[in-house]
């Protein structure tokens, strides 16, 4: 059982923007997300696109301000349970949340900030009858750890970024890379497509196109895929492999989250946004893209707002009596928990003769 | 008279974001403030020092923070009134508001603003009998134009920051730069006050300590100050100069907007936070250290999603009935008034073969 102080389900900006404001209130976090890296639809929609709207920022890239809000909360410590999707929730008699994963993960907390954005992230699958058979037995929708593709012969279908951006990276540690399309043209960063296209040339990746995985080969794990080529006589023949990644991209679906006896509203979660952005059930609050209000704005800096008053409600949950004063970060410094200590440089009062 | 969109009284963090988030919906801002340089509190009070809790900056300069939220809003061109305080607010019958400042400039505008945060900067004046009499007749209690002191003999008094930034760099351009403090201990950045001993030794900056200015003389313009000297014999002599520049500091006073019609709470003004930061007078909005309702933080990043909410209420005012559809600023990219444009990279669509 992992306890913590506010379980964060969703490490999008506003799930880890929620880390550092409930660490400057001494507040541990821990954050369960469905996709395998932090930043929510920052890091898997357009990692590499540029956002303009964030104060203070005339431009930043998607992932730098993951990688910002990643080293902003870091010495907070949050603990991070990732690939896993926060499935059911259940209030204890002491007055605690219980969530439990997809993958049997349970989480303890008094407090619980569904940061959700538009749901868990879940992979398009491809129509093959028995793809989920193989699931976790060579078939995989994201790449959670490149190494475990070391050597190996992987096929990769899709046309789109991810499926470009992969085949490149693991063009230098698999084996030998396959790439899948059921068409000639590609839609990505010029860069990326230019750079298949070298590697190609190079024979480092085998290029399939127009064509499609229609079929699965194996027993306890993936040895092969079948190919369909359609272009002037249709054609099937099998590619030998150990993995096949299909990256059709992921859809977020609310999903188990619309069973917990929330208030829904377009697909949303309602909260009290003139006090602390609670749902209607005390000690679940919901912060960021997941949850809706009159005038609600699906951005991110008000994502940021709403996890700041979050947390100090959440404070008062945990601490319940205790007065808190606001502190200027500037002022007072920070404290990780982590033993480390940021703070402006004193003034000095020093004479001159 | 001075028309525009939006009229924002305050041209710190909250005011300035709020002319970025309006220019997103093609409304255009006029700022006015009572002092003579954009940045509020973070330019004037702590210029020097970083702030942690800005999201995405694990730590930021608060003068970086202003130098960026001013390009950030740069390309829609805000019209600036600075070193002039708001002083009344008249309704007009077709339903605008015209505002006039302490030094007579009109300005006329559908929707007001008031980003006023802890009031309006008002310096803090030496008892001096006659000091009235002599200001912007030589006795000024900021910096608007270095330049203006090029050549001419200054007095600078005060013991903190300001007197001694403002004596280091104004020993480059005036003949005779003469700091006088009641203490022989400065207050500030070591930096500081070992540079000023560095010019004290090199005659750069005549120090006179413990004294204070006790008098001025002159008849149309300063051309003395009486300095009272205590440290062993009372002793009384004068410093011939151009200018006395007394920096005591600045506090901030709600002032004039407290007697605007406004509902005040707590020195602060009531807004509808359940919406959209609306005063209890349509059209006038209080966004950032500003306002007041449950809950409320005096923290920066709530005056930015403040800003950003109240634009999109403003829109409304100003194109009634009209819908307004959220487009995200990586999607659809930016068109400053200036005829600039920025936008993402486009993905291509390119065959490999
Ligand atoms: C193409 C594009 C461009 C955009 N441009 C801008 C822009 O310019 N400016 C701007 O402000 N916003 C922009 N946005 C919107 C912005 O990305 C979102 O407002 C922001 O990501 C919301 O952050 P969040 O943390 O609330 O949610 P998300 O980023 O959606 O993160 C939520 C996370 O929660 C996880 N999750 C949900 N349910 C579960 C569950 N049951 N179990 C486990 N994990 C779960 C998801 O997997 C996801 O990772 C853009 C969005 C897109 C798609
Ligand atoms: C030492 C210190 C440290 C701080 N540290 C932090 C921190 O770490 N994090 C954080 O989030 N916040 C911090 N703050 C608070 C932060 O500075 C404020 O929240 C922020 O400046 C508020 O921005 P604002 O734009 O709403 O108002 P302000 O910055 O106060 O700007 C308001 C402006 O309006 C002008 N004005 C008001 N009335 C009138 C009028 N009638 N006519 C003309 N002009 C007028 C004023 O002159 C002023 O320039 C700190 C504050 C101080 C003093």
């Amino acid at each position: 059982m992992i306890k913590t102080d506010i379980l964060i389900i969703g490490a999008g900006p506003t799930g880890l923007f929620a880390v550092f404001e409930a660490g400057l209130l001494k507040l541990k976090c821990h954050l369960i997300d469905a996709l395998p890296q932090p930043g929510g639809q920052c890091s898997e929609i357009y990692p590499k696109k540029p956002i303009y709207d964030i104060p203070g920022f005339p431009e930043i890239l998607a992932d730098d301000l993951t990688k910002n809000l990643l080293e902003q909360c870091k010495q907070f410590e949050p603990g991070f349970t990732l690939g896993e999707r926060a499935e059911t929730i259940d209030k204890q008699e002491d007055g605690t949340f219980i969530v439990t994963t997809n993958k049997g993960t349970k989480h303890q907390a008094p407090v619980v900030a569904i940061a959700g954005g538009l749901g868990s992230f879940e992979p398009r699958k491809p129509l093959i009858h028995n793809i989920e058979y193989f699931e976790d037995k060579g078939v995989e929708y994201f790449i959670k750890d490149p190494e475990k593709y070391r050597n190996k012969r992987v096929v990769i279908s899709g046309g789109g970024d991810s499926a470009l951006d992969w085949s490149i990276f693991l063009s230098d540690v698999a084996s030998e890379v396959t790439l899948i399309h059921r068409r000639n043209e590609f839609r990505g960063a010029l860069d990326s497509v230019e750079k298949v296209q070298e590697l190609k040339n190079l024979g480092k990746i085998n290029l399939i196109t127009p064509a499609e995985v229609t079929g699965i080969l194996g027993d306890r794990h993936v040895k092969a895929v079948v190919v369909s080529q359609a272009e002037h006589i249709p054609t099937e023949f099998e590619v030998e492999c150990d993995h096949f990644i299909p990256l059709f991209g992921l859809s977020p679906k609310l999903g188990p989250i619309a069973n917990w006896g929330l208030e829904i509203e377009k697909n949303a979660i309602k909260v009290n946004n003139a006090l602390d952005y609670q749902t209607n059930i005390p000690g679940i609050f919901a912060i960021g893209d997941v949850n809706t209000y009159p005038g609600k704005l699906k951005l991110i800096l008000c994502g940021f707002h709403e996890a700041t008053l979050m947390c100090q409600a959440a404070y008062q949950i945990i601490n319940p009596g205790k007065k808190y004063v606001l502190k200027y970060t500037t002022v007072s410094g920070i404290d990780g928990f982590d033993g480390s200590r940021k703070e402006a440089p004193k003034a000095v009062v020093k004479a001159i003769d």
